[in-house]
């Protein structure tokens, strides 16, 4: 469809539209829209109205940053997590992540990024002094900084401990190591290293 | 999100439904969720104003079968196109496949699908009675089987052929061969021996 026109201009800009979505290109796009089209009744009238609805009814939780359809969020409201602990995140996605191991039973914190000062990201661009504010409340024993072992992560983690130092509460981070199922052989050289470094008693 | 809600039942359907889409699986699901409500005035609110328009203009051709926002549709109503030259194909998607080669100035029918006994298809679910009709109106000189080099797309090509017999017009079917950029080395025993077959003067 690139010169002349197969169809009319609504359906090109669905196609153009599903393109930009993260794992889709203009091949599957296309292949997404003709399965929403054939499938009208089945799947693109839902996912209008989800879709719909989402425009009408998501934002963003005052509280901890996630994104959610009411605020505070599904998990501030949560009275059967530990109030006491608080997990510091880059992004909603790493919440999620989190959420599907199931092995946490806390509240937390979503910072939106990571500090980039090529970026021209700063502190007062992330959700810092908020996590401060939670933090000099007084009611959580720990935060655990479940940032990406990324330099801007381990960046952002370190200004994080910086501002909350002086505050009543245990900072944590997540063990670096050999990942479950990882092979020695296919891990670099900095993880096999922290994985020496932090061995533990068999 | 297997077992604790981490987010109001909005945004989990949304996730379901974006899952349902080819090439999309649960995970690129939730990321794509997740651009999507970040991304809500650029991407989350014009894709969803993209699929009401869809839901409410799309329909079927009534002349060829393929979908679009107009009945007859933009390809139908094209008065550039040599009306004397019929492709027909198995799927909308295979139509706008040939239309992206850009070679073809014709018109096109989509039959809908393969004649599949053991599934319960027979000529009746397919638009080969149309096609038939198109044909007799005496317009069209030649028709091109565009059809997959599949059993089922072989078989469908033979029950249309014969159903067009005894009208004046010249069908024809797509040339076997090696793909354009093909090695030889990865091509099965099939293609071979029709290439080869159909070998032509250098």
């Amino acid at each position: 469809m690139a010169n002349r026109k197969v169809a009319g201009p609504e359906i090109e800009r669905l196609i153009q539209l599903l393109a930009r979505l993260p794992g889709l290109g203009p091949r599957s796009a296309r292949r997404a829209a003709l399965h929403l089209i054939k499938k009208k009744d089945q799947l693109l009238v839902p996912l209008a109205d989800a879709m719909g609805v989402a425009v009408e009814k998501v934002g963003v939780c005052s509280v901890c940053g996630t994104v959610d359809t009411s605020d505070p969020c599904t998990i501030c409201c949560d009275d059967g997590r530990d109030p006491s602990l608080l997990v510091v995140v880059e992004d909603v996605a790493d919440l999620w992540a989190l959420e599907r191991a199931g092995v946490l039973n806390a509240r937390y914190h979503v910072l939106g990024g990571t500090l980039s000062p090529l970026d021209g990201i700063g502190p007062e661009d992330l959700n810092i002094a908020s996590l401060v504010e939670r933090v000099r409340e007084g009611a959580i024993g720990e935060v655990i900084l479940a940032v990406n072992a990324t330099v801007e992560g381990q960046t952002t983690a370190l200004y994080v401990t910086d501002q909350l130092a002086g505050l009543d509460v245990t900072v944590t981070r997540l063990a670096h190591g050999v990942p479950v199922g990882g092979e020695l052989d296919h891990l670099d050289e900095g993880t096999l290293a922290q994985a020496l470094k932090a061995r533990t008693r068999f």
